[in-house]
Formats: C-alpha cells, sequence, structure tokens
C-alpha cells in the first residue's frame, strides 16, 4: 500500500534501528482519513471471505477496525487487557506478551459476542513478534468460530510473527512489509 | 438523538439500576454504522467551532472520535492511560480517577501532539462524575490551546459531572441525557 509507505517515511520515526513510532497518524494521534483508506483496503482484500465480525485489541487497532467494519457491514470486537469492574466473569482469556509494552497481559473478550459460525477477520496495527495476533486467534478458536485472516497495518517481517501465523495456517494480509532498518530508515519488501 | 435512545432501550443493560452498559454497541463491540451518525451529529453541533483536533481517551472514545474527526477533516488525538515503553518524556499528564474501573490513572498525551492555537474538541463516551472530560480539559489547557467544547456519546445527569463542566465555562454537547434509572429502565431527559 503505497500511501501508507510514504506515510511511514515521511511521519514514521525510527529508534535505534529496531523501533518504528507511528504515533503521528496511528498510534496516539490518528488521522482519519488514512484509517479509511486503510479500512477500504482490508474491505477488498477480505470482501470474498463473508465476514461476520472483526476481531482487534485496544487501544491501535480500533481506529482501522471500525473503518473496515463500516465498509463490509459488520460489528468490530476489541478485546480488552484490563477486565472492567462491570464485565461478568463469562469470558474468553489468553495470556499475551507485548514487546513494546514489555510486559504480559490476558486478553479478555465477553463470551456472548462471538458465537460458533463466525468468521472472523482479526486485525491489528503491527505484526512483530505475533503474539496479539496469535491471542487472538486462541480466543476466536475458543469460541469455537473460524478465523477467516489476519489483516496487518505493519508488518515488520524480520521478527517472526508473520511466519509463524503462516505456518500456523492463517492468511495474512500485510499492508506495508518491513524487512529491515537502516540509516534510521525502513527497508520495504 | 433518538437513534441513539432507542438502541440504549433496546441493548443496553441496567444493572441494579445504577450501571448502564452498552458493551454491544460502544464498548466492547463496536456498531461502525452507529458510530458515523453518531459522527455526524458531532460534526453539525461543533460545525462552526473552527475545530483543529479531537482529543479522546482510550480506549471507548476512539471509535466515535475518528468518525467525527473523517467528517471534520481533522487529527484524532487519544490520551493513553499507561504509558508505552517507547514514548518519551516529553508528555502532558494529570491524574483521573475512573468510577467504572475503581481506580486512578495518570493519563498522558505526547506534547508534540498539542500546540498553543490548537481548538480543541474532546470526546468521550461517557459523562458521570466528569473525571475523564475535566482531566483531558486540563491536558489542553497545559498546552495553553483552547477548549472548544466537549461532546459526549451518554451523559448520566444525575450525576454531578455536566453540572460541573458547565459550571467551568465548557459548552458540553450530550447527545442522550439519562435523568434516572428505574426498573431496568433508561428515563431520558
Amino acid at each position: 500500500m503505497d500511501l501508507l509507505k510514504r506515510r511511514i517515511m515521511t511521519d514514521g520515526l525510527i529508534i535505534d534501528n529496531s523501533l518504528l513510532k507511528v504515533d503521528s497518524f496511528l498510534n496516539q494521534q490518528i488521522d482519519p482519513e488514512l484509517m479509511m483508506k486503510i479500512g477500504e483496503e482490508f474491505a477488498l482484500r477480505f470482501k470474498d471471505e463473508q465476514i461476520t465480525k472483526i476481531l482487534t485489541i485496544e487501544s491501535s487497532g480500533i481506529a482501522v477496525s471500525v473503518m473496515t467494519g463500516l465498509l463490509l457491514h459488520v460489528p468490530v470486537i476489541f478485546a480488552r487487557k484490563k477486565k472492567p469492574k462491570v464485565t461478568g466473569d463469562d469470558v474468553y482469556t489468553t495470556k499475551v506478551h507485548s514487546y513494546t509494552k514489555g510486559e504480559s497481559n490476558n486478553i479478555i473478550v465477553s463470551k456472548q459476542f462471538l458465537i460458533k459460525d463466525d468468521n472472523i477477520l482479526i486485525i491489528d496495527d503491527f505484526l512483530a513478534n505475533g503474539e496479539a495476533a496469535a491471542g487472538l486467534a486462541n480466543i476466536v478458536e475458543q469460541a469455537e468460530a473460524r478465523v477467516a485472516g489476519i489483516g496487518i497495518v505493519i508488518e515488520k517481517s524480520f521478527q517472526p510473527g508473520a511466519q509463524k501465523l503462516a505456518t500456523a495456517g492463517y492468511r495474512v494480509e500485510s499492508l506495508v512489509r518491513i524487512k529491515s532498518f537502516s540509516n534510521g530508515q525502513a527497508n520495504f519488501l
């Protein structure tokens, strides 16, 4: 997705040739027009998959998921990283380690929102080690629903996540794939 | 906003005549079409305010804010409740108590995303005691920017938040206002 590559080149911040910060359009400040373009791309790639719901994880996956959901006419569910006081105990949960945050969280989805016949599109902002996406897929499978595909905004292809998810049999669609960082620049696949 | 009232009546869950759960269309499962309708309503109400940015708080404020931002052609910033490892120290922060979650959080916004001339629309899903909205307004004022208004999806008018924000001089626009709960039903103003 060239628009997104260009945006990463102009506004992404690469730290120590290892971390990519896209806080100015995705992770803290959000560009709604770009989110809509990303939503259009996901909707196009998964249009033949009979998606019934989108599953993402708070917080940075929500904006792109809602745009995709608007275009595919399906609801969006976001997994929570912390259980609110008013959520009951009838939840699916699994442990996910975040390398960015340096901690493990139990991610949580209320059981009522996933049913056996669901055909779920998982969406997340980044794919690095694949922990979040694998955790979401695990929750879908606990509900005996089907993972129709995994849509990723930015894949760091030099980390094992994409390969791990492909090996597990999932269809992964990443809008941009970064093979390396060098001299403060992202090198795309 | 009648559409939203009807949705609360059909899909909202009232617990002990005090808590309203709208997990099925706003707080865990999100209805993207409804989010767009809410965005249209906020965009209409604040169209003459020369909004430059929207400020909200993760996670449930993000979906409605992104739709509003799409229609007003402005970026959306979301305050974080926890500092990610990759965020620097150049942040605005203030303490906010959440009654729903039963805890206090320091909410955080990177300084680079708010400038002195900004005209900020604050958006949040619920207004009860007004802690989150007041915290966001405090951050806007730390940046010496202006709070152009506060857009709320659901106001619990029997709690002091709306009055407190109005007394502080803010324009508050709540799409539905609940005056009480009785017999498991919401009574609207």
